[in-house]
């Protein structure tokens, strides 16, 4: 007898690794199961504190988040981790697997480790992710490390997805770095300044430091700047704790619930955007789509005409019709 | 009396900087005016030769562009540059202007610069970097370099727009960013060591060639390796061979024309997403959303749900005026 969506779910919320690992597949892919299932579960999941960890590539990212984990472990607490990897947009394969990394932690039955892809499309981690996050919660873990690797688009990614977003910084980085850094500076609550027993750790702190006095946040929240060699384990106690005084904070001021809101307003319309489209798209014929792609190919006419077209066809409109 | 649509594109056509300037503006700002014009150029306009070029932060990419630049201005061609810049989600600020770049090119009236912001927003490049390379090529330049800085989703971003992709490694970077290379390999037509003079140049070679023989391309286009410096111009002029071989190639194997086609119709999908979200957005009252989300925050209801019925809302379905 096949299981039920309601016994699925049920499994979910014992905590079953195996259900589990079949809930966020099913997400990834955008089985409408998945779907069906996120909605059972969500009236009946409790909120995970989500910190998102984001840096350079060599930053240290995933040994730091193996050891914070484990600090969370210490204290009891049920973790899960979305490691987002970058991948190859065309054969889709994630670099590195759950199955190389962490190792210390793959034995622990309180940590849930996933890999996540980015898939090379737009929005595709955005769309998934959150939904992952969901089921790690419906799951019981207390507190999700979202990692990302790469820079740009992910951290602005991260921070709309987290309760927290930590940026890793390291010393001995070019001045290149230092100038791309600033663009992703006002997006971090805490950062963290790893691999600090190197030369150029002040210096790094003094330039954070230096930055976030110029311009100093509205909120009233005062980032914090930790010193961590992850390899070794040192400073991230003093990281667990800054993680705790920023969630104090936010529940003080308002803040944290102020972040939620704008984030499920985002994701509301996020969801909408894909949602109208993926509708669209199943109503487009492909020959129509193909025709005007030669037609435009071959300058007949113009891509923002043809668009225009196509929205009549799939709103069923009677100028899209000719 | 106010210039009309046609003596802008007019203007455009001849090369006007000013008239150039103020429809990249308005095409960032996705004002209708600037879409209104883009029709009336498209069938006008001669198609460019689309360079993407990107790498790591600190690769030495805008040197390289400046000289590349100069290479091919040195040969009578006209030369767009977009560099797109990483801002901040929260400010929208470009960290570097175009004044401050590229000085060399600043006074040659055969060269236009534009540098773009990212503006942290899904897919806000994308939309608007085509539009801006049509213009540059209504303007009447033959070659369009594009450069993107960060690592990631820029890089598949340019791959998609780019009649060619120019991936820039450094030697002396550490094993993790050789590991994300790797996920970033594909996308590149062409692979150029900069910073030759560097100890490790000749392994980042062997590395490159050796991950090259492990996956051959489909196409049959083996991607050639060119060393530069940046800095001196050393090896620029080698790089401009081959990317004129890679084209040559493209127009001989239809290429250039099968990849065209794709980002035509990826093109004209993503323009058809963004439209149907703006007009759904314009259907859709504000406290209707902000209800929502207060009713998701809370926990009431899911937000799958909750999009279905919005879904129904914007679309004029009775199912969505409850």
């Amino acid at each position: 007898m096949p299981e039920s969506q309601q016994e699925w779910a049920d499994r979910i919320l014992a905590g079953d690794r195996r259900a589990i690992a079949r809930a966020i597949s099913a997400v990834e892919n955008g089985d409408t199961a998945g779907i069906d299932l996120l909605k059972l579960l969500f009236s009946r999941s409790r909120e995970a504190y989500v910190i998102g960890i984001t840096g350079s590539p060599g930053a240290g990212k995933s040994t730091l988040v193996e050891k914070l984990a484990g600090e969370y472990r210490a204290r009891g607490l049920r973790v899960g981790i979305i490691a987002v990897d970058p991948t190859s947009p065309f054969s889709g394969g994630a670099i590195l697997g759950d199955r190389i990394r962490m190792q210390a932690l793959s034995t622990d039955e309180g940590v849930y480790i996933r890999s996540m892809a980015t898939r090379g499309h737009l929005g595709g981690l955005a769309l998934a992710a959150h939904d992952v996050v969901s089921i790690l919660e419906a799951a019981g873990c207390q507190v999700v490390l979202v990692e990302t690797v790469g820079v740009g688009q992910d951290e602005v990614e991260v921070a709309r997805h987290a309760d927290v977003t930590v940026l890793l910084l390291v010393p001995g980085m070019g001045d290149d770095v230092q100038t791309f850094k600033a663009g992703v500076m006002e997006i971090a609550d805490l950062y963290v300044v790893n691999k600090a027993d190197r030369p150029g750790a002040d210096r790094v702190e003094q330039e954070v430091t230096a930055m976030l006095s110029i311009a100093p946040r509205r909120d009233g929240w005062r980032p914090p700047i930790v010193k961590t060699v992850a390899t070794t384990g040192e400073g991230i106690a003093s990281l667990r704790e800054a993680l705790e005084q920023f969630r104090a904070f936010g529940e003080q001021h308002a803040l944290r619930l102020e972040r939620q809101r704008e984030q499920w307003r985002a994701r509301l319309l996020e969801l909408l955007r894909h949602g109208l489209f993926e509708k669209a798209i199943s109503r487009l014929n492909e020959g129509v789509l193909d025709a005007r792609v030669e037609e435009v190919l071959a300058r007949r006419r113009d891509p923002h005409s043809v668009v225009e077209e196509l929205m009549g066809i799939v709103r069923g409109s009677p100028t899209g019709m000719s």
